[in-house]
């Protein structure tokens, strides 16, 4: 019984978060401003002061409001972040690739006019270590797909920090797990193209010489043939 | 007496949604895996079901949790939307430009292959209404910039869309609000370079013509100048 009346009123809290929150993102409570006392919204909405804080809570710390102590509630950001993270994780392997490309193109670019020592370092080391989880033709051992799989993480993520943008890394950082776990399918399935693994050393020494355009041909030529043989993919079975 | 009992037991709930993301960014609990039970955590942490339950809660809003009826509660991202989102809005101006970069410049070229004539005739109406925001000489009207701004986001949203691509529009409608106020604070400053109207024209024009290359240089060219300014305001008074 007394896990009844908890589930029965988890939904009740549920159903005050989408409220809430479509007060915000519906643009009713614009960026900036307090939104009612928690007392306003019990009465408004029918509902114990204790549901209307739990609900709070939850947009705290999703990210679309904030509390200050003695001051009261604001609307901090009219995007809900795990929103549109679903979003991203209902897109297709193919729009994931596309979006990579975007990123890393450009931050290869960046890298190029700003990197410094230790970011060139940061990917020497995660290539060298990749290599030991190579066969003798330098493709991933079957076996270590995993660790393969993060060392590659690591390298791409190297390059897009070498952009030293607050931005591109925070994004790229967002969806990188995503990122890993397509790896981890792709390169166990017969169908994708096969490592390539001078590309990788490419973007490394583009980006060590300097030349912008250099290192986003290279960022481009690295990710082009998953994206191709994707393409293919899709176009064979749709 | 209650209201001070109330406020102890949310930092509490704080306390142990910081305990669970832990867990999970940490990869103590990979995706894909089953936390414990309620009852586990709750012996575990020392504190009440009702306070796991809560921080559960807080946890699958945020989008790194999803309870299955009967089955339990799974780690479904290791990323913290939020806290990315956080680290977002602490990039400066000059960072969330070459991060638009990357993406409209991506979209664009990917729009001149896949645009459909909705995307278009949604450009033209964007671009029509925004020159009723403008004076005599094609700047926007100082009293109107909000709305100036929003023709001008919908401008750019109907570019990035038209590339069809769920990853890149929901990666990009994460941050336009951040954008449409960055917008607005540029249009009210001096120093900011003025408006070229022909840029988003062309923009649209090559997009039209299916020329992919063409496109993507138009995006850039749009969003250099602006680029360009604020990194010669930042060498001035950095």
């Amino acid at each position: 019984m007394a896990a009844l009346r908890a589930a029965g009123r988890q939904s009740l809290v549920d159903t005050v978060v989408e409220q809430l929150r479509t007060q915000v993102t519906a643009g009713e409570w614009p960026v900036g401003e307090r939104i009612p006392t928690e007392h306003a919204l019990a009465e408004q909405l029918g509902v114990g002061r204790n549901t209307v804080r739990e609900a709070v809570r939850v947009l705290v710390h999703a990210g679309m409001l904030r509390s200050r102590q003695g001051e009261g509630t604001f609307v901090v950001s009219s995007a809900d972040p795990a929103e549109i993270m679903r979003g991203l994780r209902r897109a297709g392997v193919r729009d994931v690739l596309e979006l990579r490309i975007a990123l890393e193109a450009e931050a290869a670019r960046l890298a190029a006019l700003r990197h410094e020592p230790a970011d060139l370092e940061r990917m020497s080391r995660a290539l060298a270590a990749q290599a030991a989880f190579e066969d003798a033709e330098g493709q991933p051992d079957s076996g270590s797909l995993e660790l393969y799989a993060d060392h590659d993480v690591e390298f791409h993520r190297a390059v897009v920090e070498a952009a030293h943008n607050a931005a591109i890394t925070a994004t790229y950082a967002w969806f990188s797990s995503s990122v890993r776990e397509a790896l981890i399918t792709a390169l166990g399935d017969r169908d994708m193209p096969r490592i390539v693994h001078g590309d990788h050393h490419a973007l490394m020494n583009a980006i060590a010489s300097g030349d912008p355009e250099a290192a986003e041909r290279a960022a481009r030529e690295l990710l082009d043939r998953p994206r191709q043989a994707v393409e293919a993919l899709l176009a064979e079975n749709g």
